[in-house]
């Protein structure tokens, strides 16, 4: 996963082990999540064991690398952002819990493993969903204040970025929005809510644990909008060029659910076009960070490349 | 409403008119919820109606009750305990629409009112749900903070008490029960958990509202778990003697459903004093405010006599 030189002009990247450094972070997250959630043997069982089966699934931990590498791109330290790294997976993964079930998506298979539901039952399914949900602003709540934010500033960037406004009103859009035919402005309404809103959060939490400055974190903003669009449309285009094998869950099943995708309004070409373009556009927002954001760029590159 | 001298030792509450106070504190309660939460047409819709449908279905306001009752009972305004007031409100509403849906308690009636599900679909209620326990947390954010309690003691208050050792944990246990012999040992701990702790929780956010003293918050979980296992004991005796009418959803429902009850293990009569006992122990917690909770000994009076 080391990166090298590559049109999109992050030269500089040649040099960044990126495989190294998700290694050691996801390892970090993994051993916090661990320390931050009841043990699987708390009562009730049942319950802490559905929570940490789906929070250990072998997830990327893609949002928590964010908000580390964003807190390095403003001179903070892991230690300080892990916290919010990991309340914003407790998020992520409620969301793919819920989003699974039955009355939603319906999918039996999530990262090569039978849903959660599917182990558990959908009733335990939901109240784990609640319980990561609830679990993820206790984490938060634990953060250190710093003196430019407050806990007040960092429950309310959650809560917003996972609200009904956006991260909820993503999934509804899409779930109202199959066998519908949708036009750009409609799709990206989607993306925006159910993958760049969280996104960006996570690259926000980062900066804000570092005391970043105003327009640093205009910078991270910027930044996580495009590569979380960026993602939203690589992932369309996975779902019709990967294998079910490659992505761990279910290929082709836009196609099937009858989904507006990127790839299915303006073709794959295009759609590879957009999510470069989407991808340029969050390496400009780096410039501020000269140099120091070589994490941060490292990752949105490999999101762009990745196949799964 | 109005409560008269009892055999509890309540007697100064002969003057205090409790249907006026709650009238006029769920009013307030009812203003301050429609100001927070998106409104009704806010995009998508379907969301915030679906949301709104159930927060604003006829529902006691019980615990936002205790919270501005207890922010009285220090001291308090009603105005700054607001936030936390609504935000136990959003969590107790969220945990009515996911325990009705098909997959736990499969309720089809709330309120008198087709649950969630039933006019919204399965997927939407999940969802509202969902957006009503983020909610909470938005809108707890809000508060303002008071010299002995920061932001956040109020978010892992709140937390701690809905998370999957207490409130959630009692919703499994619950589910879990059904159809076993249970004693009145595990019988307690769903109590406990289901009931007394987000009920415990709303009441010391009330104090937490006002700075109130530590031994001021130790009377006030001492009155809130007492209060919530006496209701919990109630709920259960109404479900045997109430009419489906009077309830407003399915009585005999623990019966058809084979839970475990207070009725079913001791009794009816042996029930109604153990309802008796624990809210002579609540009404003991508040000798401490010197006839300051008012507000708060008429509510525990007033639940102790309810017919739904």
């Amino acid at each position: 996963m080391s990166t090298t030189a590559t049109r999109t002009g992050a030269r500089h990247l040649s040099s960044f082990d990126l495989k190294s450094w998700v290694d050691r972070s996801c390892q970090e997250v993994n051993r916090a999540l661990d320390k931050f959630l009841p043990k699987a043997t708390s009562k009730p069982a049942t319950m802490h064991k559905a929570m940490r089966y789906s929070l250990f699934a072998g997830g990327k931990r893609m949002r928590p690398a964010l908000t580390l590498a964003a807190a390095e791109a403003c001179g903070g330290i892991h230690d300080a952002a892990m916290p919010l790294a990991c309340a914003v997976e407790c998020i992520h993964t409620y969301s793919l819990i819920h989003d699974d079930l039955p009355a939603m998506d319906n999918d039996d298979f999530r990262r090569g493993n039978p849903t959660n539901h599917k182990v558990f039952g959908e009733g335990i399914a939901i109240l784990a969903g609640d319980a990561l949900l609830t679990q993820a602003f206790e984490i938060a709540a634990q953060c250190e204040a710093w003196p430019r934010y407050s806990h007040q500033d960092i429950i309310l960037e959650i809560a917003k970025a996972s609200g009904s406004l956006q991260l909820i009103a993503g999934q509804i859009a899409d779930l109202e929005g199959e066998g519908k035919k949708l036009g750009i402005p409609q799709l990206k309404y989607i993306h925006e809510r159910k993958t760049s809103a969280l996104l960006c959060c996570s690259v926000r939490l980062g900066g804000m644990s570092a005391n970043c400055t105003a327009k640093q974190l205009r910078a991270l903003t910027d930044f996580g909008y495009n590569v979380g669009l960026a993602f939203q449309v690589i992932d369309d285009i996975l779902d019709v060029t990967a294998t079910t094998e490659q992505l761990g869950k279910t290929a082709g099943k836009d196609l099937t659910a009858q989904k507006a995708t990127y790839p299915a309004i303006v073709g794959l070409e295009k759609s590879r076009k957009i999510a470069q373009q989407l991808t340029e556009k969050a390496f400009a927002a780096l410039k501020t960070f000269r140099g120091k954001a070589k994490a941060l760029e490292a990752l949105a590159e490999y999101l762009l490349k990745r196949q799964n």
